[in-house]
C-alpha cells in the first residue's frame, strides 16, 4: 500500500503535524489537513486556506533601520475559512468530535494515486448512539479553484435527527510564534471582510487584505441527498449553511467551494466565483475524483518513482512528489513557497529552494511546469533590477533572497540579500531548462536577458586583484558563515553564469541573429560586454587549499577554530536557535552542504578527489540543521562512492516530513528537502548529469535494495531507467533516437528497444 | 572673549542647533537650551530635560530575531519640563515673543568662566511697549540636583501690568525621527504623571517611567521681588504659578527647581526634593553664582588650554572641555553618553567612546572625575560577564556595546555586540588610570578584576592557528567593515589588556600578596591561568603586510577593492545614509580611524615607518563620517611628522558643534570629539604619553601658533606645559619632583623651577 499516507494518530501535538501532511493543493489553491468538525476545547490547531502568492504587506521593524534595509515585506495570508462542517445527531443533538464519546475506530487516508484525503470513522457518542462517517476532501486539479468536502453518514445503532452545519468563515487570522525567527511573530490579522451573504443556494465570503488591497473571495455550494430541511444564515463575516434531515439511510453532504483572487480573476473575484460554478453544476463528487485520478496518471506517468522491497521509503519518495506537485505555483505570480501551500512557516516566501532543490525535479518530469517556474521569475526581473540599484550595483540584477512579489523581504541581510547566489541560482536554473529542452526561444525570449542581467551583477559586485577576479562580501548557502570573500560556491556559480550569459549569446547570434541584435540594443548589450563576461569566468577565483586539498569555504574559512561538537549538548542542535550568530560565524561548522553543493552542480571545476577530499572534510563539522543539507551530500556520497552514506543521507530525507525529523512539520512541509529526495535517487544513486554534452548516467543501487526505477523527460523523450542488482534497463518510450552517456560510454536508445548495461562498483 | 560663546541667531534651523550648544548640565542634570518662553507657531524645538542614566526599558523590534539579540534596551528619558516662563506686558496681555513684534537688540551668551547660560533681549511688542529682559539659568555643580533659572525684566518706555507665568509640566515625550539610524525612531511617550500639585510655596510633578518604574521628581519654588499677586493652579500634568505685578520698578524673578529620582534618592524622590529644597532656602541666584564661579575656577584650574592668538580655536576647545565638565556623570549609575546631557541623539546610551574619547581628559585633569567613570563600569561587570555567557563565551567579560544601565542595546550586531574591542577599551583605560595615578588599592578592588575578566574573554574568543592567537568574527573601530578576522585594533588592544592582566597580578602580588590571594580565590584565577593570558599576549597576531609594509586593518582588507571615491557625489556621505552596508563592507573604505587608532593608543607595537606608511595608507580611504575620527589623524599626524595635517584635522574637531560641520548637532553634541580636541593638542601637538615607564613629551607647535600651554595632573602632581615658537616651558606647580621624559631624554621638575627646553623639529 504504498499509495497511501495513512494515519490514526489523535494526540495533540500528532494532529498539528498532520495538519502539514494530509495537506492538499494544486498550486493555485492549499488548504491544511485541519478536521472539518474541529478540535477538543483547548487543542492547538494551525487551520489554514492559502492562494498562492495571496499576500499582504507588512511592515518590517528594526531595532536600527539602516540604508537600503527592506521597510516592508509580503506575507501570505491564511485566506477564507471553508473548512468546517459539524455534525450534531439525535434530539440531543450531540456534537460529532473524535474527542468526545468514543472513537471505535478512526483512519486517514491521503491517496497519492487519487489526488484526494479520507477520514473514515466509527464513532459511539457519549449517549451510545453509533455511526459511521468517511470524510473526503480534494483540491482540483483540472479546476484550480476547487476545494471540495464530501461527507458521507451513515447509522449503525442510531437512525435519528441528523443536523449538518457547514459554514464559511471570513474572519481569519495567520498564526504566529514569538522567538522562532522562521515563523512570523507578529501581523496575525492580515484580512477584513467586504462582503459576506447568500445568493440563491450559494454562500459567500469575500475578503480584503488591509495593505496589499488583494481581494480573495470564496463561493460555496452545498449539495446533499435526501430532501432536508436546509436554511443559511449570514453575518458580517460567515456564510452558515444548516441541513437537517434523518439517518433512515445514509446521508452524502458536499460543499463544494470556488476561490478567486484579484490576482489571477480582475477586480470583482466574487463575481468570477459563481461563474466558475456554473462550470461545475451537475458534477457529483464522484466524478470529480475520476477527472482527479487522470491528472493524478498522467503526473505519475513521468513522475513516478519505484523502490522495490522498501515500503517505507516508496511511501516517502511518493508522498514527497505528491506534495511537489501540489505545492508549484502555475502562474507568473507564483512560485513555490519554502513550505508549498501547507504551512506559514517563512511567511509563503520563496527561496533558491526552488531553483536548486524543486525545479531539477519538474524540469526533468514536467517540462511545462518547470517552465511556469522561470517564467515567475523573469516576472520579477525589474524588481531585481531596481533592487540592484538600491544596493549600489550600477547594472545588473540581483534577486531577493526571500519574495513573494517580487522585492527582498529579508530583514536580516546577513544570511538573507548577503545571500547573492541567489541570482546564480536562478541562471543556474535557466540553463540546465535549456539543456533538458533545447528551447532556444525561450533562450530568447526569457533565458538570456536573465543572464545578462545577472553577469552584470557579477561584474558589478566582483573586482580583479592581482589577475583573479575577486568576489566580497556574500554570504554562500551555508548561513552558519555569513558575509565572507571568495566563497566557492558562490564563485563558481557566478562562472557558470557569467560563461553562459557569453554563451547563451553566441547560441542565438548562430539561432536568430536579428532576434539577437534586437535584445542586445533593448538592453544595450555590447559584444565587448559579452566579452567581459566570459574574461571574468576566466579568470575567476576558485579558492583551493594546498595543505588539505580541498575548495575552501571561503578566503577565511579554513583559518577559523572548528566548532566544538564535543562540548555541545545534543538539544543544542539546531546551532541558530542557541548561539548567537556571530558565535556561529567564529567558527568552522556548516549549517548545509556549500562546497559539497557546487560541487554537485558543477562537478567539472575541479577533479575527483579534491571533490572526495572536500566531501570528507566539510561532511565533518556539517551539522545538518538545514532541511536542504542532506539530499546534497546523499548526492554526493554517491558520487565519490560512499554508498551506505548515500543511503543514509537518503533515508533521512525521504522520510523528514512523514517522520517529522526535524520536530517543526507542523509549520509546514520542507519542500526542498522533498526535491531533494528526487534528487538524491536519480543525480544521486542513478548518478544522471545533465551538460551541454547531454545526459549522463552513472547509476548504483543501495545494498538493501532490489530495484528501482523512474522515468525523466529530456528534449521531447521519455525515458524509463530501472536498476537492479544486476544491472540497467534504459529504455526510451517515447520520442525520437537518442544517445546518452552511461558511465562515460555512449549508449543508444529507440522506441521499443529496451537496453541493458551492467552495473559498475565505484 | 574667549570664556564666553555667544549667538544672536534667530532661525528655526540655528536655533535647534544651539538648544545643544547651549545646553546646560552636571552630570546628573542636563537640560537643553530651549527658550523659556518657547517658539513661534509651527517651529520645531526638541525641548528637553534629562537625568542622567534615568532610562525606560523598551522592546527592540525585529524582522528576524536571532538566539541572544537583546529584546530590550534602554532610553534615556526626556524628563519633566520646568523650563518654561511665559511673560505678558500691559493691559493685552502681550505675550512676550521673539517671533512677534521687534526685537531690537538680542544676545544670548553661554558664560563658561562662570557657568550658567544668559539671554539678554531688549524687545518691543506689536503694539509698542518696550523691555529689556534677561534670562540667565544655571545647573549647579555644588547643588548637584538643582536648575535655578532668573529673570529679571525691565520697562524701557513702559511701566504696566506685568503677568509671569511659570510651568512645571509633566506631560513630556521624546523626540523621534523615522529614517536616521542614529535618532530614535519609536516610543515617544515613556513618562507617565504619578503626582502633580502644590504644596505651600512649592510645585512639584512626580513621573514614573513605564517599564523601568522609575520615579522622577521635580520641585519648585519660586523667589521674586515685588509685592505682586501670586497664585498656583494644578491639573493632572502640571503645575502653573502666576505672577502678576507692574513693571515700574525692573522685576526680578527666580525659579529653583530640584530634580530627583529614585536611582539617586530612594524610593520617594519627591520628599528628597522637598529636603533639599530646604538647604537652598535663603539663598539668592546672584549667591548660586558665585558658587558656581568658584567650581569653575577649580575645574580650569588644571583644565584650561590657552590657544594664543587664535581666538576661534580658543573657544572651541574651551567650549569642548566646558562641555565635556557638564556630561560627565558623577556617580556609578552613570557615565558620559555619546551626547552628554545635550540630547537624545543615540538615545542616551553610553559607548567606547568614553574610555578612549574623553576619559583621558579627565584623568589628566581631573582624576577623580575619571575614577567615578571605571567605577560606573565596573558596576556593570556582572552584566557584562551575563552577556559573555549568552554570547556563547564559558568564562570572561564581555561589556555591551550601547547601554545605560549594563545590558547590551544594540539591536544591530555587525556594528555593535561584535565590537568585541569594547572591553580592550574599557581595561585600557583601568591601565591607563593605573599609570596616571598608581593607585594599587584601586587596581586591587576594581582594576584587577575588570582586567582578569576581559582577558578571559580574549582567551575564550580567540584560538591558536600555526602558532599565532587569532581573534575571528569581530568588528574594529571602523564601522565600514565588520564581522572581520584579526582586525588588527582589536588584536593589539587584546594584547595589551591580556599582558595587563598579568602584569596586573605581579604587581599586586609585590603589593599586597594576601589580597591578591583572596581576589583570586574569589574569581578562581590560578598562576597558570595568568600564564595563559601572558602566552597568548605574546602569541598574538598582528596582521603586517609585506607588500605595503603597513598593519592591514583586518586578515582580508588589502585583498578588496578601494571604494570609488572619484564617483561618489559629495551629497553622498555620511556613507552609511546612502549605501546598503553589505555594499559599504566589501570596500577598502573607511569611516574612521582603526588601526591609524591602535598605532595611537599603542604605538610601541611597531615601528615609526610601519606606522607612517600606515597612517599615508588609511588617510587615503578615510572619509571620517564618523566624529571620531578626525582628532586620531590629527594626534597621528603629529606623530609622523604631518604638522599641518595635524593641524588642519584638529580646526575640524574643534568646532564641530560649535559650526554644526557634521549637519546634526541638534539632536546633541558630540562629546567624544570634544575629548578629541584636548587630545589632540595634549597628545597630539604636545606629544604626550603615558606608560609603564611614566610620562613622556614630545611637543610641536602649529605654524600660526604663538604660543599655546596646558596643565595636567599626574600622580599627585600639578603640571604646566608652555610652548611657544621658541621652546618649551615646564614647570611643576603642585607636587613632589618628578622626572619625565622630554623627546627621550629625561627632564626633572620641581616645585617653582621651571625647566626650559628647546623645540625639536620632526
Amino acid at each position: 500500500m504504498t499509495w497511501n499516507i495513512s494515519n490514526d494518530g489523535l494526540t495533540a501535538e500528532a494532529l498539528l503535524t498532520q495538519e502539514s501532511i494530509f495537506a492538499l493543493g494544486n498550486g493555485y489553491l492549499g488548504v491544511r489537513g485541519n478536521f472539518e468538525e474541529g478540535y477538543a476545547e483547548g487543542m492547538n490547531s494551525i487551520r489554514g486556506t492559502y492562494v498562492n502568492a495571496f499576500h499582504d504587506v507588512i511592515s518590517i521593524p528594526y531595532g536600527e533601520k539602516l540604508n537600503a534595509f527592506p521597510s516592508t515585506q509580503q506575507k501570505l495570508v491564511n485566506g477564507i475559512d471553508a473548512q468546517s462542517i459539524r455534525l450534531y445527531i439525535g434530539e440531543e443533538e450531540e456534537t460529532f468530535s473524535l474527542f468526545e464519546g468514543m472513537v471505535v475506530s478512526y483512519e486517514r487516508h491521503l491517496h497519492l494515486d487519487k489526488g484526494y484525503a479520507e477520514r473514515l470513522v466509527h464513532w459511539r457518542s457519549p449517549l451510545g448512539k453509533e455511526i459511521k462517517i468517511a470524510f473526503r476532501r480534494l483540491i482540483s486539479f483540472e479546476h484550480r479553484e476547487l476545494f471540495a468536502i464530501d461527507v458521507r453518514v451513515e447509522g449503525v445503532n442510531f437512525a435519528g435527527p441528523v443536523k449538518i452545519v457547514s459554514t464559511v468563515n471570513g474572519d481569519v487570522s495567520n498564526y504566529t510564534a514569538s522567538n522562532d525567527p522562521r515563523v512570523a511573530s507578529g501581523h496575525a490579522k492580515l484580512l477584513s471582510v467586504r462582503a459576506c451573504g447568500a445568493k440563491e443556494e450559494y454562500a459567500y465570503v469575500m475578503n480584503e487584505t488591509t495593505v496589499s488591497n488583494l481581494r480573495m473571495a470564496c463561493v460555496t455550494r452545498h449539495q446533499y441527498s435526501g430532501r432536508p430541511q436546509v436554511h443559511m444564515e449570514t453575518d458580517a463575516n460567515k456564510a452558515v449553511f444548516t441541513y437537517i434531515s434523518t439517518l433512515d439511510e445514509p446521508i452524502s453532504f458536499t460543499k463544494w467551494n470556488v476561490y478567486t483572487d484579484t490576482l489571477r480573476h480582475g477586480e470583482n473575484p466574487l463575481d468570477q466565483g459563481f461563474k466558475l460554478h456554473e462550470q461545475l453544476l451537475g458534477m457529483g463528487f464522484e466524478e470529480l475524483a475520476v477527472l482527479q485520478k487522470a491528472y493524478m496518471d498522467g503526473f505519475w506517468k513521468s513522475s513516478d518513482i519505484i523502490i522495490e522491497n522498501d515500503t517505507s521509503l516508496q511511501e516517502g519518495i511518493r508522498f514527497n512528489l505528491y506534495q511537489l506537485l501540489q505545492s508549484a505555483g502555475r502562474d507568473k505570480y507564483s512560485n513555490i513557497s519554502a513550505k508549498g501551500l501547507s504551512g506559514e512557516g517563512y511567511e509563503g516566501h520563496y527561496f533558491w529552494d526552488t531553483e536548486i532543490y524543486m525545479f531539477p525535479v519538474f524540469l526533468m518530469t514536467q517540462p511545462e511546469m518547470a517552465k511556469q517556474l522561470l517564467v515567475y521569475r523573469y516576472s520579477t526581473l525589474e524588481q531585481a533590477k531596481e533592487r540592484a540599484r538600491e544596493m549600489g550595483h550600477a547594472q545588473g540584477a540581483l534577486f531577493p533572497w526571500r519574495t513573494i512579489s517580487g522585492t527582498e523581504c529579508s530583514s536580516f541581510f546577513p544570511s538573507g540579500t548577503a545571500q547573492y547566489h541567489i541570482s546564480g541560482d536562478i541562471a543556474y536554473s535557466y540553463i540546465q531548462y535549456y539543456l533538458a529542452v533545447e528551447d532556444r526561444d525561450f533562450l530568447m525570449q526569457f533565458g538570456a536577458e536573465v543572464l545578462f542581467e545577472t553577469a552584470r551583477l557579477w561584474i558589478d559586485i566582483g573586482h580583479y586583484y592581482k589577475g583573479a577576479f575577486h568576489i566580497d562580501e556574500v554570504t554562500g548557502p551555508d548561513e552558519y558563515t555569513c558575509c565572507v570573500n571568495n566563497n566557492y560556491y558562490t564563485n563558481v556559480m557566478a562562472k557558470h553564469n557569467l560563461k553562459w550569459a557569453a554563451r547563451s549569446y553566441e547560441i542565438l547570434k548562430a539561432y536568430d541573429a536579428s532576434g539577437l541584435a534586437a535584445l542586445c540594443h533593448r538592453l544595450q548589450v555590447s559584444q565587448e560586454e559579452v566579452e567581459s563576461w566570459q574574461q571574468a569566468a576566466n579568470a575567476m577565483l576558485l579558492p583551493y587549499d594546498e595543505e588539505h586539498g580541498i575548495n575552501p569555504q571561503d578566503d577565511s574559512f579554513l583559518r577559523k577554530a572548528v566548532w566544538d561538537f564535543d562540548k555541545t549538548p545534543k538539544e543544542n542542535y539546531p546551532l541558530l536557535l542557541h548561539y548567537h550568530p556571530l558565535t556561529i560565524y567564529r567558527y568552522q561548522v556548516c549549517k548545509q552542504a556549500d562546497t559539497v553543493l557546487a560541487h554537485f552542480l558543477l562537478e567539472d571545476e575541479q577533479d575527483i578527489e579534491t571533490i572526495r577530499r572536500s566531501y570528507d572534510y566539510y561532511e565533518g563539522i556539517t551539522t545538518h540543521d538545514s532541511s536542504l543539507s542532506s539530499c546534497i551530500f546523499s548526492i554526493m556520497a554517491s558520487k565519490v562512492g560512499y554508498l551506505d552514506k548515500a543511503y543514509n543521507y537518503f533515508t533521512e530525507t525521504a522520510r523528514l516530513d512523514l517522520d517529522n525529523t526535524h520536530g517543526n512539520t507542523k509549520d509546514g512541509l520542507h519542500l526542498a528537502n522533498m526535491g531533494g529526495t528526487w534528487m538524491a535517487i536519480v543525480y544521486g544513486f542513478a548518478g544522471m548529469r545533465l551538460k551541454e554534452s547531454g545526459l549522463s548516467l552513472a547509476p548504483t543501487i543501495p545494498a538493501s535494495w532490489e530495484r528501482y526505477a523512474f522515468r525523466i523527460r529530456y528534449r521531447g523523450r521519455l525515458m524509463q531507467i530501472q536498476i537492479d542488482k544486476d544491472g540497467i534497463q534504459l529504455e526510451l518510450l517515447e520520442g525520437e533516437e537518442l544517445t546518452i552517456l552511461m558511465y562515460d560510454k555512449q549508449a543508444n536508445l529507440k522506441v521499443d528497444q529496451p537496453v541493458q548495461k551492467s552495473l559498475e562498483r565505484k
